[in-house]
Order: C-alpha cells, then sequence, then structure tokens
C-alpha cells in the first residue's frame, strides 16, 4: 500500500499541469529538445514543493526516509554520485588530514582517492587469494584485531564486502573488534544493496553493525545508473560533519530523474522485492543444476570452497564463470559469449568470466547463460597444466606517502625500465579497479612481469598506456 | 549533417538488438523494473563498444570532441556531476595544499568548497553592488592585477561569469593581467554555456582566453539536470593531473543517461542551435518592449546600468524583475507568479525575482510572463522609501583559516549570541549560495541583522536553524 505518491508521479503529475518554467532546466521540459526529450519531462530544479536534496526537509526527506526503514539504518542519504562519493564522503567524514586509516587491499579505487585527497597513512589487510577460483577471501575478524593492535592510531577500518565477485565477510565479527577498539567501520557494501531484502538472502551490513555503509542501488536493483546510498548507524559517526562533505562532493543541482529512480527502486522493494527474489534463488538453483554437468566449466560456489577460507558466503548474484585448468581464458570465453550468444558478461578476468544477476533477470535470459555455457563446456578441453594467476598476493613495499608520490613530479618510462621504479600513479586491472600498485609503492620484477602477462593476454588495464609505458616518481640524484 | 550517430541513437539500436545484460545496471533494461523502467532502456554500464568515460578512447571521447569543437575549446570533458565538481577538479588541478588562491567573493559554494578540500589561503577580490538591482557587479581587471601585485603567491584566480543573475565580466582583459603574471585563470561559467554559440550572444570564455572553464549545460540549454562540461586551453594546467581529480570526484559508474543527454544537447546545438537563438532574441526584445510599458516593476538590463559599472555586457538568458520600491518584494513577486499565473520563477530575492529564459522558451511562455508582469504591475503601488538590500558589501574580518574553523570543534548558538563569534560554516542566502559569511569570519553586528532581515522577509537562508540557530568556532578561554 503506498500512503503518499511516489517522487516520480508527483513529479510527472507537476509536468501534466500548466506550470510554465521560468527556471532551469534550459530544456524548459519543451518536447522540441532534441532527440532525448522524453527524458526530460520530469527533469527539474529545486522548485516550490520538490524540495532540497542538500538540506531535505519535504519530499525528498520522505524518500530518503522510506530508504532508511526498508534497510534498517538510522540514517540514510542518496547519492547522485554513485558509490564513489558515498566511499569519499564516509572516510573524509571520519579522518583528519594526515591520519591513520586501515583498508582492505581489494578496496575500490575511491578508498585509494579519499587517502589521497586526506593525506591519510594507510595500513592494509592484504586478503588471501581463494587458489581454486582466483578471488581475493573474506576478511579475517582475527587479522584486523592483530592489526588495529599494531596500529594504534587508525582512526577506521574500511572493507568491501560482497566483493566485486561476490565473496561476503563476517562483518558482525569484523564490527566487534573494531568497536571494541572504539574505531569506525566503513563497509563498501556497493555490491551488496539487495543484501537483507528477503528471506533467502544473507544479512547485510547494516544489520550486521557497522557504521557507515555504502550502496550502489544500481548495481543488483533495478535503478539508474550512478544511484546509490550512504547509511549511517550509531554516534561514532559526526553526522553533521558527513553532511557537509555530501554537500562538498555531489552536484548542487542533482537530477530529479536521479533521485526518482532511487525512491522508485525503494517502493519497487517494498512491493515486490520478497517475492521476486525468492524466484531469483529458484532461478539461481535451477541454473546450478544445469550448469553442474558440465566438466571443464565450473561456477563459483560457497559449498566448492574449502572451509580454510574466510569467506562468510558467496552472493548468488555473482555468477563466476571459472574456465581454469581449460584452454579458453576468461577473455576468450566473454568473447565466446558475446559474439556467438549475444550474452554481455560483466566482466572477463585471466582465469573466469563474471555475469552479474538479479532480481530482473528473466527466466529466458538465466536460460539463455545455462545453455550456452553447457553448449561451451562441450567444445573446450581440458589443459593439462593449471594457468598461472595474474593477481598478485605480496604487497609491494611502499616508500612514500600516497598523496606525495600521486601529486609530486613523474616521468613516464617503459615497463622494462621501470624494476625498481616508485610507481606515481594506480596501476591496476579494470574492471573492478583494484590496485596493483599505488601511488608511493615499489614497482618489483615480480610485479612488472605481471603487468606484462596482463597486457598479452589482452586484460584491461588502467595505468599502463598503449605503448606499454608507466607513470613514476621522478627521482633527485 | 550527422556524421556519425548519436550515443542516444547507439543506446537505443543496442537495446533493440537480443544482446541480454549478464551485467549491471541491475534493472536489466527490464519492463517490469517499476514505475521509471521507460527510464531503463538506454542505461548501461561500460560494456564493450560503449567505451569509459574515465578512460575515454572511443563513443565517449568523440562525443566530447564534438563538445570542445563547438566550443573552440583545446579539450573539453563531460561532467556527470555537475559543475560543481567541475570547480572543484579544476582548482584542486591547479594548486597544492595550503596555496594561495584569489576567488571573487560572489563565487558559488563549490569554489569554496575547493578551497576546504586543499586547505587554501583565500584571497577574496570584492565586486560592488549595482544598487540600482541590489546584484553583485562585473569583476573589474585593474583590481585584480592590483591584488595580484599584493599577493604573488596566489596560484590561481576564480571568477563568475556571468553571475546568476547575467553579469558578465570582461574575460579577456581579466586573462591577460592574470597571465602577464604567468597565474591560471578559472571561469565558472555554470550560467552561460550558450554564450558565443550564435552570433547575437556574447563571447564566452574558452573564446577570451580562459585557461579552464566550467559550463553547466542543464542551466541555459537543453540538457539533463546535473549535466556539465570542463573545457581546458593552452598549456598552464597539467591536463593528467586535472583527469586525476576528475576521475576522484565522479562516480566510477557514471549515467549514460546523462552522458546521451550531454551528446544529445551538443548536436542540437550544432542543428539547431543558431536559428533557435535568433528566434530566443526576437522573443527577448518583444518582451522587454511590451514590459517597458511597466510603472513599477523594472527588467534588469545592460542599458540601464550606469557607465560607471564593470559589467561588460547583461545575459539576455536572466530576467531580473525588480520590485525595488515597490511594495512588493521579490518572494511576494515571485508567490504571486506562481499562484495567480502558474509561472515558477527561477529564485527570489528581496527586491528581485529572477526568470531564467532559453532557446527552449516557447512563445506563449515569453508572452505569459510579460502579460502577467504587466497586469501586476498594473495593481502594485510604489513605495516611498526605499527598500533597504540585504546584501553584504563589506568583506567580515578572517580570523581562523576556512578549513581549521570547518573543521574544528563548533557549537550551535542563537544568533543573538553570535555578535563577535567566529563561523563554523557557511552562512548564505539560497539560491544561488553565495556566503554572507565563510568558516573562520567573524559574525559582526551588521551581519546578524542582515540575518535577521532575511529570516524575517522568508528568504532562504543555508547555516541558520529553523530556530534561528548557528554553528559557530567553539573558543576556548
Amino acid at each position: 500500500m503506498r500512503a503518499e505518491k511516489s517522487l516520480y508521479q508527483t513529479l510527472a503529475e507537476y509536468s501534466a499541469e500548466d506550470f510554465y518554467p521560468c527556471h532551469m532546466p534550459g530544456h524548459k521540459r519543451n518536447m522540441a529538445s532534441g532527440e532525448m526529450a522524453d527524458f526530460y519531462r520530469i527533469d527539474i530544479t529545486e522548485i516550490d514543493g520538490f524540495d532540497d536534496l542538500h538540506h531535505a526537509e519535504g519530499i525528498l526527506r520522505k524518500a530518503q526516509e522510506r530508504a532508511n526503514r526498508l534497510y534498517g539504518a538510522e540514517e540514510t542519504f542518496f547519492l547522485v554520485n554513485g558509490s564513489t562519493c558515498g566511499v569519499l564522503t564516509a572516510i573524509l567524514a571520519v579522518t583528519e588530514p594526515g591520519e591513520e586509516i586501515l583498508i582492505a587491499r581489494n578496496c575500490h579505487k575511491s578508498v585509494y582517492h579519499a587517502a589521497i585527497l586526506q593525506s591519510l597513512s594507510v595500513h592494509y589487510y592484504q586478503p588471501q587469494m581463494i587458489q581454486e577460483y582466483d578471488i581475493c577471501d573474506g576478511v579475517r575478524a582475527e587479522a584486523i584485531e592483530q592489526l588495529l593492535d599494531q596500529y594504534p592510531g587508525v582512526k577506521a577500518v574500511v572493507i568491501t564486502s560482497p566483493t566485486y565477485e561476490g565473496i561476503l565477510s563476517d562483518i558482525a565479527g569484523i564490527a566487534r573488534v573494531v568497536h571494541k577498539r572504539g574505531k569506525v567501520l566503513i563497509v563498501d557494501e556497493a555490491h551488496g544493496a539487495h543484501l537483507g531484502l528477503a528471506e533467502n538472502l544473507p544479512e547485510g551490513a547494516v544489520a550486521q553493525g557497522a557504521d557507515l555503509v555504502i550502496h550502489s542501488l544500481h548495481k543488483t536493483l533495478p535503478a539508474m545508473t550512478q544511484t546509490a546510498l550512504l547509511h549511517v548507524n550509531g554516534d561514532r559517526v559526526d553526522r553533521e560533519r558527513l553532511r557537509r562533505y555530501l554537500t562538498m562532493l555531489q552536484s548542487s543541482s542533482p537530477s530529479y530523474v536521479l533521485m526518482a529512480s532511487m525512491d522508485a527502486c525503494v517502493r519497487f522493494l517494498e512491493e515486490e522485492g520478497a517475492g521476486r527474489f525468492v524466484l531469483f534463488q529458484e532461478e539461481y538453483e535451477k541454473f546450478c543444476k544445469k550448469t553442474a554437468k558440465c566438466r571443464r566449466i565450473k561456477i563459483g560456489k560457497m559449498t566448492s570452497v574449502s572451509e580454510n577460507y574466510a569467506l562468510a558466503d558467496w552472493d548468488i548474484g555473482k555468477i563466476l564463470i571459472s574456465v581454469k585448468n581449460t584452454k579458453l581464458n576468461g577473455k576468450e570465453l566473454g568473447d565466446i559469449l558475446r559474439e556467438r550468444y549475444h550474452l554481455e558478461m560483466e566482466m572477463a578476468a585471466d582465469t573466469y568470466a563474471l555475469a552479474i544477476m538479479t532480481l530482473m533477470d528473466t527466466q529466458e535470459g538465466w536460460q539463455r547463460l545455462a545453455d550456452a555455457l553447457c553448449e561451451i563446456d562441450d567444445r573446450i578441453e581440458k589443459e593439462s597444466c593449471d594457468r598461472q594467476d595474474i593477481r598478485r598476493i605480496t604487497l609491494p613495499q611502499v616508500r612514500s606517502s600516497m598523496a606525495a608520490a600521486f601529486h609530486g613530479p613523474r616521468e613516464e618510462i617503459s615497463l622494462r625500465e621501470a624494476t625498481g621504479r616508485i610507481a606515481a600513479d594506480f596501476l591496476m586491472l579494470y574492471p573492478p579497479g583494484i590496485p596493483l600498485a599505488a601511488p608511493g609503492e615499489v614497482l618489483d620484477e615480480e610485479l612488472i612481469q605481471k603487468i606484462e602477462d596482463s597486457r598479452e593476454k589482452g586484460l584491461s588495464l588502467r595505468g599502463v598506456s598503449s605503448e606499454g609505458r608507466i607513470p613514476v616518481v621522478v627521482e633527485i640524484p
């Protein structure tokens, strides 16, 4: 039951009235505004009755409150600049320039960017690799505890759960050790906005006690790209300070189309979410059953991972299609799926391709994916030797602060000359944008080799030019 | 003539094919995704063939090049986080933490926010007020020259032109004095994206030699809210550094809907811009002729301003409707226009209301506005005494750095107790969000009085609670 009209309905009704806009936006809802005019019908600015995101007291406040009720958060903010700005805001709001922070190495680049903006001193938690699938394991609470004892100056801990590949950590356990020491726990749950929204889904980080949680609405739920939420709980975070950074890092002309999409998404979940998540689970299980027949291709699942790993669960929305031990690599698999089956994957790594599946996937979509995989599996041969993983386990040596290396004088040199030099920028495989090396870190031989390998395999690298050149810190002799 | 398909067309055609999305966004272009599903049809992520805004090499690079050709810039970047992120990026890219900057006091809050993020030491250019209309005058090149001689450590000069009210400065003259001293000129031309696009319009800041120019596409042109451009010219700006900040301050999942809207806008201007701007000018002139008959209401125009002022021109897209010397105030005028005539204004200040008119306004819209103003004018009486302007001319005394006051301990006190205390946050009339006081500045009696007056007049104030409380720096006795 809808107590109030949705933001979209309110905008659509307003647009159908005879109010004439002597204000921005410049398209004036005029249907002669070019090929996208239809999109402009509900695109307005902060006029009377439509509130102001940066100072929400009316319709936008209510829409945000609806979101915080859905997730059980004390307070929730709509983000029109993606999870990126949620992560930046969360970190900047709980640290002062130059302070210390503890982050999992497999965090998104926005976490690193926050560290640069605030000139933070960064300590890392290095996740293990799940060897079977060449992906990062979850975060171990005991290891976080140890690191916090080792670095008592740390103000906040930032981890990503679920990871891009769907690996969930034990947030409740991590929250306990972090809070015992009076620190703030920030969970980048960009890929887990659906968690906790139905009984068949694992609990989300808000329910498990994280102080600040960032959700991409668009990644796993029906909402427009670039929409996200920031949730806050408890009294460890200065909320006024949080609001100040939100105002700084987001457009002062936030899009009502994006905001209406967030509101529509929350309402859709309230009304149809639970039912759809049950169907989603059913389709997932049918898919697993079908693909269990594959002899070469293997689908990543919780039950196929050894108990020695730290992962708390594996999100059913992330279908990791492993081609390790076959003659195909992940990129080739992705290309075949696209070209032969018109199935576009989320990403391709060396030994796997990744599909993101959501409550909006159709039976036909699931079936096409399962059928295609079974057909491909029939044709591919097993390779005798194991493929070498291109991700890196050991942390590079840190020679200077990230901000100093990032801002200081740099030069571009060829990869071959770069061994022993200090990175001036990030080096990462994209997606998801997790650094192999960060500014200030030494480029050792092993790392250069991995980069060369990735280039040869045609994987998408950021931080290396197409000619194989890389920015390093200028060394004063 | 269209050499290539537009981004929108390419997206629409892709969506009509049978490619199935095993990737974000979570709505999967599924038309069962709730009330806004129609908007999701062309909303994709960085899949094969659709480039990556943060690393543009294909369709998005071409779209941005089309924009830079339109404006005659050397390089142009699409912004999905509004002019806000363009301003932040421009300032952060040309300064190091703690350096000095010279800004016009009537700059948008994002300029102040950049100063806080980078802990800059800020010097101000204080524009004169155009007494007749109670708005800020343009910026004088000679005064900038003097200030640069006085503060030789300044790295960059930031000015806003046109202002929110349409006042244009002599950018070419200012660029000369700034460049003579080897400094960078940043022009926040958020309200002037239409400048230079037709023969009847004044030249824009790109053509006049500014190094960095920020354009809101949505403010004066047919594009979605939150879309903007950043232009760069010459070799005074490190473009790699600029790109790094763009990547930091914008979502790593930029909206293809927003980007398609920017591309559509640029193409629309190429094809229809010149013709529409001529019609726009004609409508403007008809409007001026009609409203010239008003006895009380006065429309702000270049020709009605004394030669002693610095303004170089007055943008025809900003219709300043002055009710100074009448019994109405600007807010009352705005309310009458909304309630009686269904004309929604852009903003209402004390002595005027402001309408933004663009090339997309219809004949009917112009006529309704002119007719309404003539009718209202017939009914209002002239007031004997001049209204007192609530804006402030004198700069408050600066007691501490902006960043220190903003980040340090603060407390909320009532306005009446605040005289002599130091502001911990911004105090501004909104829109447009230009500070009356910035963090670190002393709240003197005159300022407190102006704030009290603004509250009484029902103007929209930011930084004062509805109970009249204001955050100030905690003073350690």
